[in-house]
């Protein structure tokens, strides 16, 4: 077999990372990166990757432990005097949870890493349909490319891929459901800890996109939820 | 006197962001940011950023640790196995102290930071006029001002300045004997650790720009230097 390129993947442990790593296996090997910025569930989140790792055979893994994350503040996701939010969010409200900037920095480590290793991409499973995040936008993703062009190395060439930027939630179950990607070691809860709590609204997306493909959720939730 | 808006400036306790610094602090209140990222001459640059932030007496300071840079590596500044070049770099290439993607890392941080704390602008005191760094160049800075722009809340409307960004470096040690700004206090070298080496590319540049603005330089070095 041919030898292949090279891909960093930025993978949180959750669905969507899990469907883009699928993707990017089909084409690449993978070198995958996975950051503790003291979330919630960072623990939950950081065996989710290591599972995951582990099912795709990954070949370079990164674990970045980013404490600072802490200091900086402003979400409460990473704030735990601040409540997670229950409801999904309002409609062009960014939520509570959003963390100022997360995308950009956890691209600038990956963008870092793929051109000390040569690589030739960098995969994120970011997708804009239902996030009310700002850094989750395709023309924020646009603007990153530009800065990858002009920030690396002339002969990096990397590239920054966005597969699952169109997609909506449930689409996202599909693909990875037709790519076989192992859904039940993804973890998405904000609020969790043994089991998921079903109730956030990381978790509501969740269940409402396995619903919404006439899947049943692998996951096993710490309250019933409809479709299990 | 009214209350003054917040700059987060990125300080590495260098000559550069210590007279951006001075130009910040003009206008604005201060919140100083400085990143150990496994750089040879870490501990070094950390005392010069205190002395810096106590001089300027900045109400905010955040001291981030990076160890993942070393993990990372690709550049002989994080990586003790790759000599560190004496000569000034070739016209066109990029030096083996570049650290992939660096500023791009440190103003996703500073960006994260200074949306947390409200500030209205985020400096950097990087300049393109003799840097070999890709990620220097005015284009590179435009394109993350784009990023800035759609990767952060709507109401945040933070500026990303680069005042020297057009200067000489012998502009810079002018500038900054004009605003009075601390150049004592700075620290420049890749290699030294009492005493600055007078002979790596970074205190080469920094003699020549001392010479060129007919100034002596105020620190000691290890080697007898021309203009001391």
């Amino acid at each position: 077999m041919a030898e292949r390129p090279l891909a960093v993947v930025l993978a949180s442990g959750g669905l969507d990372s899990c469907v883009a790593t699928a993707i990017a296996a089909t084409d690449f090997d993978l070198a995958m990166l996975h950051a503790n910025y003291g979330q919630r569930t960072q623990a939950r989140e950081l065996a989710a990757f290591r599972a995951l790792a582990d099912h795709f055979g990954a070949g370079h893994r990164l674990v970045v432990d980013l404490p600072y994350w802490q200091q900086i503040g402003g979400s409460s996701l990473t704030d735990p005097t601040l409540p997670v939010p229950q409801d999904l969010p309002e409609q062009g409200r960014v939520p509570s949870t959003y963390v100022p900037f997360r995308n950009a920095n956890l691209l600038a480590i990956a963008v870092a890493w793929a051109e000390s290793l040569g690589a030739a991409a960098v995969f994120i499973g970011a997708h804009a349909s239902d996030s009310p995040y700002p850094d989750c936008r395709p023309a924020f993703f646009a603007a990153f490319r530009r800065v990858i062009a002009l920030g690396t190395r002339p002969e990096s060439r990397l590239r920054l891929e966005t597969p699952l930027i169109h997609c909506t939630k449930a689409e996202i179950v599909r693909r990875g459901i037709a790519l076989n990607a192992p859904l039940a070691l993804t973890w998405s809860c904000y609020q969790g800890q043994e089991l998921a709590c079903g109730r956030c609204h990381s978790c509501r997306l969740r269940l409402q996109a396995f619903a919404a493909a006439g899947q049943p959720d692998p996951l096993p939730y710490a309250v019933p939820v409809s479709g299990q």
